[in-house]
């Protein structure tokens, strides 16, 4: 296993490297975009040059840098490790949120040993905000202001508020009506969030987080930024969130408790 | 009616006014808040203090400077116009989303002579931004850079974006079933916008905005921002919004034809 002084390294390099990304989403974000389906328009699943640009030149960093570790990412090959360390990347994260002008969207780059979510940032450039995290806890920074991140301590649904990114997530009727028992018991449930949501459960804002169809480098990059302010992030069982699919973040245990018992409740 | 020339003054004086009340705003986002719910329990409604300071300051500046105005606002009681000219005040438009943490809300003011909207702004502050416009055109301005603001020519809804703020806000079964309609038509939904989403039609960004249960002050600082920058907004009989209500809000006559011809479309 990596030593905790190599981790910190490897964030502070990770930190450095998605925000030196940022001004290359900014040259694309609100500008007329040549958006192509990937599903072949069965599902409306925007692409981007700014996407595949941001993915190349991280890439291209991480392999000049560390050519000895791999690469999964969202819109090229994985490349193989040649130990258990991969750098895992999503360019944009959000993608609709970034081709409607809303900056709810994001720069992910997680790091992992075998299954052990090590570092996450998180960049938002347009606003300006930079979150990250590993097993030393969780930070933002903006606008040379740094903060310590820490979750909610609202212990109770009924205090609770929910955010997921949109309604057709949920497109299993078990993982829409789970959904809707936790959202029912919520004090507030909010759509919208993309990769945000997860950053304001990490600074304590909101206290649960429920998506699903989420990508492995959609949730692996943020598990060590929600982690690290003292977060829970599972599948829908209680298990390892790695593999993406249904995904339940909480500010706590006790929350994390109540929404998975939910969910799990038969109706 | 009023002059252009003192149209623009007031345009002017009321973007300077909304962006003094920024920081009032910033004290109180993303710090603990005391909520309280105005409804007594049966819908969630939070009032915060920041709502109230912000109310009050952009009060008595108005009082201080226009004594003979009216003003209509969320919190306090209307103050009677000597003539027929009335500003609009929302202090915090999208109170959940300032809960939240997440910048999607926004400090409205508006200016109208009867039944004229002559002037609005919408003012961002932690993004830092400020939405602005009149007959003479819409404007954002961040960080010293001011741009013109121009809706999309996105003709056909299969190919438009639509936006609104939360499904629970077509809580009739005929606003459900209409906004689900232009929804299915539409290439793109998404919800979770707010105000913000107005100003994301201004620039072009997204096509569509259908909303309902809006308060005047909601939509009415909005409405010269929306026109200012080639949109159209109506009721959902292609009537006047400023009453609130349901609102349909589109880049351009195109669209918004094709909008309210599917709401009203009989099932």
């Amino acid at each position: 296993m990596m030593e905790r002084g190599q981790i910190k390294e490897l964030l502070a390099f990770a930190v450095e490297l998605v925000e030196a990304a940022g001004p290359i989403a900014l040259e694309y974000f609100r500008r007329p975009l040549d958006v192509t389906d990937k599903s072949g328009g069965v599902w409306f699943d925007p692409v981007t040059q700014g996407d595949r640009e941001i993915e190349s030149f991280l890439r291209a960093e991480l392999v000049r840098r560390f050519p000895e570790h791999g690469i999964i990412g969202e819109e090229e090959e994985d490349r193989e490790a040649e130990g258990s360390i991969n750098w895992v990347i999503d360019p944009i994260d959000g993608t609709r949120a970034f081709m409607s002008g809303m900056p709810a969207w994001g720069i992910l780059l997680g790091l992992t040993d075998g299954d052990a979510c090590l570092a996450g940032v998180m960049h938002q450039p347009y606003i300006g905000e930079t979150f990250f995290g590993s097993a030393e806890g969780a930070r933002m920074r903006r606008a040379g202001d740094e903060v310590e991140l820490h979750t909610s301590a609202v212990a109770e649904l009924s205090s609770a508020t929910l955010y997921a990114t949109h309604p057709e997530m949920f497109f299993t009727e078990e993982s829409r009506e789970a959904f809707d028992r936790v959202a029912a018991a919520c004090r507030l449930m909010r759509y919208g969030g993309d990769c945000y949501s997860y950053c304001l459960l990490a600074m304590g804002q909101i206290d649960l987080v429920i998506e699903n169809g989420l990508q492995p480098y959609d949730i692996i990059p943020l598990i060590p930024i929600i982690e690290g302010a003292g977060g829970i992030v599972t599948d829908g069982q209680g298990g390892p969130a790695n593999e993406g699919g249904l995904v339940v973040v909480a500010a706590n245990a006790k929350l994390h408790e109540q929404a998975l018992e939910l969910m799990n409740a038969k109706a």
